[in-house]
């Protein structure tokens, strides 16, 4: 109406609409290789709009951006493109751990000079960052007296998509947090939806969106205003503001990924790329690897947390526990419940835990003396049950212990439903957070630091999103979320298709500490798990994580353990990754080699269809033999019956000029471990 | 997580779940005739769930009740009811103008006490009113010591409808506030709405959810959460939360209008009965009626607002529009521009608006006793351009300035985008607030309450939503909202199926100012208005409005005098009305009953296809024979060409036995005045 208002008005005093509007000549850049085009604009108002296009088709029409303010008035017209800037990268990094060693960084950028034209005149720039398979931006709000306090009530970005398409997502601000299945619907029919999204465009065009280098801002969900246009939906706060920023302040980086297929979306590093270099200096101390846990029988019911008779966390439990890791190769055992604190009402209510104080029955120095002999190290573990304030007022005392007790990995949760984390400020005022608003968003950066100083990495659960930032924090080495394993025991298990979405939409975030490998397919009460034991197997190697749980009890893996070998085979930090097929929410098949090694292994899933992948092995050295360990399902095996545990192994010699072919069952999958001879 | 949890653990400890989750034995209640019935129970954890049946089939399934602080735990599990009271209502009540002078509430109340059975132990009720149309729900939070001050993050009431649907919707939260076209989709494609949000279900039974009642709280869009499941989105506040409660509290009415067909749903009275009965006393001062005004020009861009060679609001030319109305029957003439402020950059910036200083070339003193010797009273005009505070500044002013200039109806504005009401408190503190915000909910209160200090009426354009205040305070006679008729001045103009929409959805909230009567069909730059002539006139039956505006200009009329003349004769006020036919965003037929006469008068409107329409006359009184004035869209018209001025006007003798049949073309319509003879 305002804008319509004036223009007549305007009109009817001689001036005309067009001069008023002030439209500015687009600006364009494109990517190093040209085949994505952005660009930048005013239109009608002097309102701000940004276009994404693709080999000549557009992706995103004229999209705004602007921020809504709680108490100043809205930047989202009478805006003028002042000036720009150009800059060109091209450079390649190492991860210290990760899927792939090299990392290349090639784009090419533009910055946006904008200013408003009139009553406040603030000014902003819009940076972009273009690369061969997609974009990021991010504002950049310098100091100035007109906004020396910003209280951000909504950011006014949209993401306006110029076709329809098939959109995988998970819903925002709901009770659960993150932990929600996939919804797989017209774009055009998306609710309000956490990020990444990932859509397949009528076309056949897949783009993933999502943000990078989430620090000091609240988590953008998206939400559709109508039709097929996204805009930003910011994570509440708990004071007046979604974010508040003081001073010269910069968004997140809000990034599209954009490929002709699953398989493209899945390899893109424009996420790490655009993160800060690592912090930490040297990661050395941290080794990625499999871990073993007091964990699965608490799950399953049959343990608690608690102490009482049936305790998890007692001393003779993890001797064997460590004896079972020890004997298998397996580095790591996790104990939950070891900590004083769990035996009220701590479900969201976690203010009584101390995570330096074992229970009685729990001898720290012993077990980790004992872990030290054989080889194995302890896993540590802080749930907050949603007390934040509560953890953060005993960090140095919580890394402290675990430093002392030979514990370089602590698990960490946050126990307690979307909208309820616990804050105390020292002042003494009470604020329920949400997990992923922009407080916590600094919580797990003040995490990552106080770990650190102790030589400590972290592994955290119930989190907020996944945005590169273990690229800037490498102690901060994965994250749960999604409703990784513990949702196969529990009723409403996990659908078949479960991992085949994870794949292109949670795993685009980083890590995941899915917790695989339940070869007993067995829940609680003895319910069945919605999986063969082979994609058990192959979940190593499709679902990446640094480090990676053996999730069965050690008295469950004694009676698989053929197929267990796999797993004590499988590593967990690799020199280079292929997908090799794929389709959202369908199947896929990841090669990956071992980091300084010259093996390769290869994993591939379905969902509740059978399904018989071709591959051709053209990633492989050529000229070297490879002795292949292929764990399949076997010709009976399906996900719906006693056959789930149909498997059959097989050697084979392969070489870089074979091609595989392989059948997977419903709910199934395969495991291959390439050997490499000379 | 957290109930999974829980409920494991402490099934490790022995503990069921069933004992823990408290479930209680559900209570429920059923509306007079015992076609819908009300559920409400605990569920898994203590959750409290409402379920709504009608005529044995499921409308809503278990739906959630609670809410989310900024500060406090929230709402939401380990509930208990308590106990609850009943009671039955049966009453009529008389409206001092409207659609229906005579308003049967007849419900059965089912009040349910709810507590927290552990931690804080805060109690609430919710009280549910049910009706053989529809259910009217909301929470009653009485004073407690562990809720002193509720600083409501989000109400976590659910709508879980039970089955898909056809849903026509507004998008919610968008920058043009609540003036967007319907969005016609399946339920399951729903984002984010603002209310009502009218549905057709799988088996043609209709719903229309809204809320009744909203003072002192924020306005309730809704957001599809996954399926067919809608939670309530509050609009947010400017401070940390969006509803700020002391003591005790209660919610607005959550509503659910039930029927069988869209005329069910249009003729429930659900909303008005939910709402505080008249609280101005005497409000006879207020009389329906039409007005014609200076302003149509202004939307054409011919004239402005603000003063110049173009200026609408002269003496001169108010003179001429006070001829025009006194020669019409017309008893009221609107003047947009007349006061001090319009001059500069006034979008969305009011603050140079002085509501008691005309300008130089507009003689207020004048023109009323000018006005008042033709027998017609001018409507005032205060457009604040957002400045919210600044009106609220100038209450006692500008209303005295109205009285003392026999005016008795003032049309207000609100133009300034989305989030961008300014607020100003007594400390200087300023806000940027939303225009459904709970702040601008009490600022309209106090618009009508300073208005009927001066027995002064008012028509909000830019408003929030009606949710049935005008029953409390009779004083806040028409609001706009929706694109009425200036939309179809400009470009993007209302498509020909907007009315059939508004019918079923918007007008559900009370009266509308759609500005009908533009015989010309002309906009802007001589554009064409997507309507028939005959629809035009149809319009002043099915759209209401106790004060209804003759919107074209004088000139215009003067050209149109035989379909004018319908506009002559149209009442404003009546006493009864149907609705004999209509499908949501397709077409409808509205017969009305003259309040204090024995006149009909029907209108028929169609969308961009033609339509016949048949219906008998049943509702007129046997025996009278009425002459009938038919105004019809000629055999050639046709919204889409000039022939969309085909007019047919025909003369009948009917009576109650009788049956007509009438065709609309494309965007057409009808209208006839049966006058009673003996």
């Amino acid at each position: 109406m305002r804008y319509l208002y004036r223009s007549i008005a305007l009109l009817a005093l001689g001036i005309s609409a067009p001069a008023l509007a002030q439209a500015t000549a687009p600006v364009t850049a494109t990517s190093p290789n040209g085949s994505i085009v952005v660009e930048v604009k005013t239109v009608e108002d002097g309102r701000l709009a940004y276009t994404v296009t693709r080999k000549g088709k557009p992706i995103l029409a004229p999209s705004r951006l602007g921020f809504l303010f709680t108490d100043a008035e809205k930047i989202d017209r009478s805006l003028a493109i002042t000036g720009t800037e150009r800059a060109d990268k091209d450079e390649t990094w190492q991860q210290p751990w990760g899927e792939w060693r090299q990392i290349r960084n090639q784009y090419r950028e533009l910055t946006v000079h904008v200013a408003e034209t009139q009553r406040n005149k603030r000014r902003f720039d819009v940076r972009f960052r273009i690369y061969d398979d997609g974009v990021g931006f991010r504002y950049e709000v310098p100091a100035q007296a007109q906004l020396a306090r910003a209280n951000i009530a909504e950011e006014l970005t949209e993401f306006a998509f110029a076709s329809d398409g098939t959109a995988w997502w998970k819903p925002a601000f709901l009770w659960n947090r993150e932990e929600y299945l996939y919804n797989k619907t017209p774009l055009s029919a998306l609710g309000t939806a956490d990020t990444p999204v990932t859509i397949k465009l009528e076309d056949g065009t897949h783009v993933a969106l999502h943000e990078a280098a989430l620090v000091d801002y609240s988590g953008m969900a998206v939400a559709r205003s109508g039709g097929t246009t996204l805009r930003a939906a910011l994570t509440p706060g708990a004071g007046a503001a979604k974010v508040v920023k003081n001073g010269a302040w910069t968004t997140p980086w809000r990034t599209l990924i954009v490929a002709d297929d699953a398989a493209g979306i899945y390899s893109s590093h424009l996420m790490l790329n655009l993160n800060e270099p690592n912090k930490l200096g040297d990661v050395s101390w941290f080794k990625p690897g499999k871990f073993a846990g007091v964990w699965w029988n608490m799950i399953k019911g049959e343990w608690s947390w608690a102490r009482g008779p049936k305790h998890g966390a007692t001393t003779a439990n993890v001797k064997r526990y460590i004896d079972f890791a020890a004997a298998n190769g397996i580095p790591n055992v996790l104990v939950e419940g070891w900590n004083v604190g769990w035996d009220g009402d701590w479900f969201g209510n976690g203010w009584a835990m101390d995570f330096a104080q074992p229970t009685e029955d729990f001898d720290a120095g012993v077990l980790a003396a004992y872990a030290k002999k054989k080889g194995v190290q302890l896993v540590g573990h802080h749930e907050t049950g949603g007390a934040a304030s509560h953890y953060e007022n005993q960090f140095d005392k919580a890394f402290k212990f675990a430093a002392d007790h030979n514990i370089t990995v602590v698990k960490t949760g946050y126990v307690t439903d979307a909208g309820q984390i616990e804050r105390v400020d020292a002042d003494g005022t009470k604020y329920r957070e949400w997990h992923e608003g922009q407080w916590m968003s600094n919580h797990f950066v003040r995490v990552a630091e106080a770990a650190a100083k102790y030589k400590v990495a972290f592994d955290s659960h119930e989190p907020i999103k996944g945005t590169g930032l273990h690229r800037t924090y490498p102690n901060w080495v994965s994250r749960e979320g999604s409703r990784g394993m513990e949702y196969n025991s529990w009723a409403g298990k996990n659908p078949p298709e479960h991992e085949a979405n994870l794949v292109f939409t949670r795993m685009l975030e980083g890590p995941m500490d899915f917790t695989p490998g339940v070869l007993s397919l067995t829940g609680e009460n003895g319910s069945a798990i919605l999986s063969t034991e082979a994609k058990q197997l192959a979940l190593y190697v499709v679902l990446y994580s640094p480090v990676v749980m053996a999730a069965d009890t050690p008295e469950n893996y004694a009676r698989h353990m053929d197929t267990f070998k796999f797993i004590r085979d499988v590593p967990t930090d690799w020199e280079d990754t292929r997908v090799l097929n794929g389709e959202v929410g369908d199947y896929v098949t990841i090669a990956r080699q071992v980091r300084g090694g010259k093996d390769w292994y290869i994993g591939g899933i379905t969902d509740e269809e059978a399904r018989s992948v071709s591959f051709d092995l053209s990633f492989l050295k050529p000229g070297v033999t490879y002795t292949a360990e292929i764990y399949r399902d076997g010709d009976d095996a399906d996900y719906r019956t006693d056959k789930r545990h149909s498997v059959a192994i097989e050697k084979r010699v392969l070489r870089s000029t074979d091609k595989l072919s392989l059948r997977m069952a419903p709910g199934g999958g395969f495991a291959i471990r390439l050997k490499a001879g000379k």
